[in-house]
């Protein structure tokens, strides 16, 4: 891949590197994702964000979604969509974070194929930590923000 | 429709009467409902029945899913399919209760194209009604209770 | 609503009049959109947004998705959410063209509660549409194009 | 586990040796799985089954969804629900076929805890393979016929 090439496509477009992602986890197809058209169906790609997101929140950050003060609350997402995806596939979520502030977080995640080098889509979610009652925003702070941080690893 | 008929394929199997449901809701297939086949998939189905029964519960009975000390936990739930459906079709959804125990209900759902005698799907739904908290079954009493025996009106 | 606050919120940000949609369409809520935070899943709402897209082109533009040459392919989405929604609400989501080119049309849905005055969502949705078999672009012509034209009435 | 147990619990249930099933597969759950009540919803349980299926169908079956003649149609479903299960757990399912007709084949399927020994649902689901065109039965032969008969190894 040369350099002309990645800037203009980004990360890990069909490239021989793997795009800089600081975290990768493997997420299958079901049967159901697939639509009329004989591909996952679009919004299929945002369960796949918050997926890997709140996997890697519970795992890494602690959080408690049942029981716990704090929630994320989604206000924002986008996915650009650049190759078809079908079942049977197994698909690579690479995640990052872009932006980390008082309580809020803004994540991008690019959907590949299993190779970590052909991107089917990429996209941006944006989560507000709230008060689980009131709904009123909170700082993230402790094992939720020393998780987020580590996010931002090579997320240039 | 003759009484043979009747007998064979039970109610509403596409005869002149509407079949005899204690209540009737309908519900809008989506886009993503179809899968690869161009039909709305088995799961979908299932989707239709706990949506017709817990609006049920929650308009008539009262169910207060998001604070209420008591739950309905889904213990069996089975589906025959006998016509496929495909987006944008509306479907009109039969609900009754064939049987209300101490804590314990299971109803049978009939899924049909709108004019309510083509039956296209038909299903059975078994709900234990449990404390939120333990998970322990506890009787169904008041309000609920009045809404469930309302669904038993011509239940045959 | 005065034109301050329509510059400020956009159309139909909890104001008396209307938001200057081409159409509006009702969809309502399943058991299972809501997510373990009892609200509906953000990616609920672009299944709210491609069912009222592809209901129009089917039952507008004549779209034969099964069989047809040509079908939308989605490249692009996005969705901002204002509020919370959960089961058994009923949604009015309100859709206009923002933009059509000669092979892609750029929707923007408005996701309301049913009064169609509090906005609870709006996103954009871009599709590119293609020839089915080599998934080509090709150019939006016919009654298809016709169903669009007719959804820039009031786009603003 | 002893006998008793055994024959009272079936194939599985909560004992120490690995049930019966002829192939196993994992498949994780998703955020969105998840209901208002914090566990996975009653109709993702059927998606887990169809997606060990089809998955098996295609690779092993050669079974072509978008070109091939012949296609599965499922024609009745049932899930009996043992414990709760929520996100971001990784479900073991095991697979089987219990009976094997000529154009029809009925499946059991057990969807356990990681460690394939603690079952939280059993179903049942029923094929019949039917020609892509006319939705009319045909034979299941050749290399579809084979890997069915390879599910029958073990079902017990």
């Amino acid at each position: 891949m040369d350099t002309a090439d990645n800037a203009a496509n980004g990360p890990g477009a069909g490239g021989a590197e793997e795009p800089d992602y600081a975290h990768w986890t493997e997420i299958p197809t079901r049967w159901a994702d697939n639509d009329a058209y004989g591909h996952m169906n679009n919004t299929v790609h945002y369960a796949f964000m918050d997926t890997a997101i709140n996997t890697w929140l519970v795992e890494e950050g602690g959080l408690d979604y049942r029981g716990g003060d704090v929630i994320g609350m989604c206000v924002e997402s986008q996915c650009s969509y650049t190759a078809e995806v079908a079942f049977p596939e197994v698909l690579a979520v690479g995640l990052s974070v872009a932006r980390l502030g008082t309580s809020s977080v803004q994540y991008r995640v690019g959907l590949y194929r299993r190779d970590r080098r052909t991107e089917v889509a990429r996209g941006r979610f944006v989560h507000v930590f709230v008060d689980r009652t009131n709904r009123r925003p909170v700082p993230v702070e402790g094992p939720l923000r020393v998780a987020l941080e580590k996010l931002q690893t090579g997320a240039a």
